[in-house]
This record gives C-alpha cells, sequence and structure tokens, in this order.
C-alpha cells in the first residue's frame, strides 16, 4: 500500500490548534493548507456571504443540458469570467468539468486518457521535482488502464503515456512545460496543472489554451475546505469520459461548495480591477506573498547553509509590469550532506521530503501559505537551526 | 469500459426541467433523483437555512484529534444524536467517516477491506437483485485489489470476499441478510449498505451494529445534490484505510455540504418526536410514500400484467405500531414474456433494465421519489398501457 500523504497530518499539530501557546508547538507545513487567505475574507465582510435554503440544491442535476449535468451554470458562468478577466487561460470552445478538488478531477483526466488509449496500462510521468501526491493518485487503486513511471526526466518507454506539468511547479515554483516531447505521436498527452497559474504566485504571460487544463479553488483564495476545482478540456470524448469517472466516483460534486464558490470568484472578478489592496484580492496576496518570500530570504542569506531556487522577473499581462514569483512553496534545500526532512522535524517543523517528490534528501517542501504567526514561528526556528552532518 | 449508469441522464428529459408540457415529455424514473421531498422543506422555512461567511471553512482540516480529520464535529454528533432518536443503527464504539456520498464510502470501504486481504484480487459480490452502480463501481478503475465477481447467491469462489448487503435492498425492497455465510472464515467480509432503512420506507425493526454499516443524506431528507454520506466503521483499522482513500480520493468532504447536513439532520432530530405530520419529516414522508404505492399498487391490480413483490408487515420500533414497507423503489415485473424497459422507454417512462441489477427483462427498477406531478404521469401511461408479447 502507498504511503499515504495527508495521513500522518492528524497525528500532529496543525496550524488550526495552534492559538497559545505556539512556541512549544510542532508547525505543520507538510501540507498547503492555504489558510493564509482568512484575514482578507473577514475584512471582505458579507459581500461572499451565501444564505442556503433547506428545499434548496436538493437534485443531483444542475443543468441536464450540459454534458457535466452536475455543474452549477452559474459556477460556469464565474469561471469563465475570472480566466477572462486575469487572462490567464482561454475558456472558448472547451468543456468546463467541475471535480471535488482539482485531485478528483486530475484522477479523472488520467482515467479518462488511458481508457481511451489502445493499449494498457499507460504510462504516467512527471518531471522530478513533482508534486508527490502524483504517485499515491496514480497508484492507491492500483489500476490495470495506467501506471505511474515517475521522472519524465529521461522517460523513454514506448507507447501511450501521458505527461502531467504543473506550471508554475509544486514543488519548486519553476515554470514548466512538457519534458517528454513526441510531438507527432498520437499516443501522447498531457495533463496541465495549472493550480498556482494564478498572478499573485507568478507572472501571467500568456493565455494557456492546451488540451487539458486543471484548476483549484483553494489554492487561489485559500478556500481548501470547498474541494472544488474545475478542468477545462478542448476534446469532447475525453470531457464525457471524466464527467463518467466522477458520476461512478460520486454522482458529482456538492452543489453548497458550487454555489459558495461562484459567488467568491464572482467578487474576486469585480475587485481584481481595484487598485485598492485592501480590495483586489491578487494585489493583497502578491503583497502577502512577497513580504514572506523577502523575510524566507533574508533568513536563508543568514544562513549560509540553505538554498533557494532563483526565479526569473518576466512581464505580468496582468499587472502589467515586470514581476517576481512568489510561489505557494518554499523548495528549501541545503548545502550540507544532511537529512533535511528530519533535520526540520527535530525542529518541530514538518515539511514534506524532497525524496518523495522525486528528488532527494537534502531538499523539502515547505508551505508558504499557513496563518501569519506560524510561517513567524518557522521562520524563527530556521533562523535558528544548526545541521548535522551525515552521510 | 463499463456502461455508466447515469450517463445517459443528460440526454433525457429530467424532472428539473418538467414544468410546462408534460403530457409529451419523456419522464426519468431510472435514476432515484429524491425531488419528491422538496415541499416538506420549503414548507419548514427558515429552520434549515444555512449562512456561510467568506472566511468559514477555509482549512482542509475539521478536527485534528479526529481519525477522520475531515469530518466536521457538528456533523458528527448530528448523526450519533439522529441514530439514537430514530433507533436504527449504533453508534457508540464506532468510527465515522464521512463521504461525498454512499457512493464514495462504498468504494473506500472495498478499497479498505481489499488493501488489508492478505491476497488479491478479493472477490466482490451482491445478491441479485442488487444496485447495479455496484457493478460499475468496482469495475471502472480496473483495480487489482478486488474483483466484482457478481451474484452472491451461488458464489462458492475460495479466498477473500465481500458480500455487499443492501436492505432494505435497492432495486426490490427487500429486507436482506448476507447469504454467502462463511462465519468461521476471516477472510469473509460485510459491507451493510442502510440507504433505506428509515422510517419513511421500512418499520424499524432492530437497531444495527454490524462492523461496517453505510447510511446517505439523499436518501433520508431527499438532500442528493449536498453529496453527503457516513459510514459507522468499529474496526480502526478499516476506518483509517477508508479515510486514506478518501484522503487520495478527493482530500476530504465538502465543508459547506457538511455543516448544512449537520444542520438539517438536527432539524430532523429534533420534529422526529413530534405526532404532527406537516413537523415530523418521518410521517410525512410516510404517508406520501403510502399515498404513492397504494396508487401504484391499484394501476397494477386493475392491468393484470404487471407485478409487484409483495412486503410483510412488521413492528417499527420507532413508531411503535406494526407497519408496512414502501420501499423507495418498485421493483415492477411483467407476466408476459417482454422486455419491460424497453416497452416503457415507448411509452416515454425512463426505467432502469432489470438485467443490469442482475435480474431479467421482465423487471424495471422505477423511482418512487420523482416530483408528484411526474409520479402522476407515470401511473397514467402504466395504466393505458398495452404490452407487446416477445420471444
Amino acid at each position: 500500500m502507498v504511503k499515504l500523504e495527508n495521513s500522518k497530518l492528524s497525528e500532529s499539530v496543525s496550524n488550526k490548534n495552534i492559538t497559545t501557546s505556539l512556541s512549544d508547538c510542532v508547525v505543520n507545513l507538510d501540507h498547503g493548507d492555504p489558510t493564509a487567505y482568512e484575514e482578507y475574507w473577514r475584512k471582505i465582510g458579507d459581500r461572499c456571504t451565501v444564505t442556503i435554503h433547506g428545499c434548496d440544491l436538493m437534485s443531483y442535476f444542475s443543468d441536464v443540458t450540459n454534458l457535466c449535468w452536475f455543474l452549477e451554470p452559474e459556477l460556469a458562468d464565474a469561471i469563465k469570467e475570472l480566466h477572462s478577466a486575469v487572462g490567464n487561460a482561454a475558456t472558448e470552445d472547451r468543456y468546463i468539468v467541475v471535480g471535488t478538488g482539482s485531485t478528483q478531477l486530475c484522477q479523472a483526466a488520467v482515467h479518462a486518457l488511458s481508457s481511451l488509449a489502445g493499449t494498457h496500462p499507460v504510462s504516467v510521468v512527471a518531471a522530478a521535482p513533482f508534486y508527490s501526491t502524483y504517485v499515491e493518485e496514480t497508484t492507491y487503486v492500483r489500476s490495470g488502464l495506467y501506471k505511474w513511471e515517475g521522472d519524465a526526466w529521461g522517460f523513454d518507454k514506448k507507447g501511450p503515456y501521458i505527461e502531467l506539468v504543473t506550471s508554475p511547479n509544486n514543488p519548486d515554483g519553476t515554470i514548466r512545460e512538457t519534458v517528454v516531447n513526441r510531438p507527432d505521436d498520437d499516443e501522447a498527452k498531457v495533463i496541465h496543472d495549472f493550480a498556482y497559474y494564478w498572478p499573485h504566485y507568478t507572472p501571467i504571460t500568456r493565455r494557456q489554451d492546451h488540451d487539458i487544463m486543471l484548476f483549484t479553488f483553494s489554492k487561489i483564495t485559500g478556500h481548501a475546505g470547498s474541494r472544488i476545482g474545475w478542468a477545462l478540456v478542448k476534446d469532447k470524448a475525453v470531457a464525457k469520459k471524466m464527467v463518467e469517472y466522477i458520476i461512478v466516483n460520486s454522482i458529482g460534486v456538492s452543489k453548497e461548495s458550487q454555489i459558495r464558490t461562484a459567488k467568491i470568484l464572482k467578487v474576486l472578478k469585480e475587485t481584481c480591477t481595484s487598485e485598492s489592496e485592501s480590495e483586489n484580492f491578487f494585489k493583497y496576496g502578491r503583497e502577502m506573498m512577497k513580504n514572506r518570500w523577502e523575510k524566507l530570504l533574508e533568513v536563508v542569506k543568514e544562513s549560509d547553509v540553505f538554498t533557494l531556487p532563483k526565479y526569473p522577473e518576466a512581464f505580468c499581462n496582468y499587472f502589467e509590469k515586470s514581476l517576481e514569483s512568489y510561489p505557494a512553496f518554499a523548495w528549501l534545500g541545503t548545502k550540507e550532506e544532511t537529512d533535511l526532512v528530519s533535520e526540520l522535524r527535530r525542529q518541530k517543523v514538518m515539511t514534506r521530503a524532497g525524496e518523495r517528490c522525486g528528488s532527494d534528501k537534502k531538499h523539502v517542501r515547505v508551505s508558504m501559505l499557513s496563518r501569519e504567526d506560524v510561517f513567524n514561528v518557522f521562520l524563527e526556528r530556521l533562523a535558528n537551526m544548526k545541521l548535522i552532518k551525515s552521510n
């Protein structure tokens, strides 16, 4: 059985319970619980409040004329309007498939593409370092349809394959394109995971228009508890198979979450042209991330043992200026030969091991989206760390 | 690829769109969309209204001290209180696992039990006629962990197996117990699906206390759009594996749906001791179902070609009197040698083919939970039907 990445969360103290004696607590930055944005949504007040009556949203069906009949029409509208306002993805001539988070959608897409392939199992790859959850998602049911083949760098197996491209990448924040390039191969399929392709994290340099693009509500606004993601899918047969997967997997997606997401995305769209940082969520988010990254870079610079990737500036079409990247995760490395995840655990800081992301012991993934006090405790502990050399 | 049972829904007219010219429309009673109860919830007014602010429910986590850390504590409380008030299931010394409908939980349970088994694939069986969706749920990912082996009657394969027991049964409403009985076999596992074990459908004759019991919000109150189900699980290792499955499958379950379900279940519990039919949901539901079943039985009696199962009366501990069963589906049969699903389709009535439930062409499953006007159109068409003999 695969090692499950979130299962250990319940065994440690989460952000939620850290209120009083934070200094003694384990701080969990292993997962990417995006609680950093709560403050913004508290300040925005009743504009995002939804009221649901006892007789609302009872049917399985949202729109029987839609291929994705469990998608609430107002959510579909809000998704299209937001992408149009931000300019990060094309929505025209595409099917929108809603999912219980992009987690369910990624599996739906892998299922759909491999179901439609001529031979099985279809290889699934991602360039290291990759989102460690991809490993679990493609192995836990031991499907005969597809097979996780690990790192896309050096992948040369014949036959159908699916490459998962995450850009900006989780865990290391780099801008990614496909690595296994077989342009004339009909059996080469790509799923683009754009969870972090939003202007608070990265410059919006182009309007993406790939075959299958995944987005998640969790990482845009921080509403992870809603479990809402969406896929923009060009091919009808693929969209249909994804819908079929979600029907058998969970007979659709929570209507309550969908209408709340619709409301919040609409507010996001309305406020995203505002010059005010307290009003415009992306401005607010960018400032917060900038502030955190500057603090982290300062600690890393002072330490002389830690490393962080460097990101090039790029012109952001949304902010209309050249900007830095402030990824949702820090891909923290060390110059020493040491097991960094264990070293950090000793300091009561939980992070994700680089090895789980197809990398090495010298790297860990650290969430940058915790609550402010938790982030500050992390910085303090990092600044005070003395590494033990191993081999 | 398996035939997907709900995918064809989008191609026909659903209840939702039937308003004006119902007489010409296709009425879809294939699925069990439980819209029959909307009227009750409309009348109950603001007692079930939930208001959710923009900054609420943002984290992945509901309670990090709970094995099922994505379960909202107020939902756990509401579930326990309702079972206690109705007396249909034991909740003490059990883990509650919440799922995106009992659909996700059934797969989580099959996954958990087979993951923990010594050899693979584990056989999965259900006594015919069975819930046709079980076939899709256990085949669509082509898992190497388990294998659908069909009808439990006559199943004699050696090795580990899981029997799915639905009681009252979907599609035929009968009270079920295990069919493959290997009491001394450690490899014999059972999942009890109690979706319909509520007092509006069937007499509550005992407080169930099996190892794994599944329930769904959809069929109790009709809130199918919320996608909430729960499992009561005795064994910690099984509960843990189920939680792991749900983490990888969808990283938990919509918080919005959970808190709304909690609110509605609490109202259900508060009103379930009331003598008033307009107040007590189970009284209301039972009267509505009684009325529908009496009308259907009348049509069937008049026709002389259709058949329906007979259900024995039993003493209901909840209503404290001897009562009939009024199942959520009618298991309609015909005395003629005919393909009943096609005959009904010709009359623009969509039903589920008996063959898909492991039975024959002479039977279909008909939802009894549609809106009233749709149900009446069905009765009218059934009364006017002339069957064409085949063979």
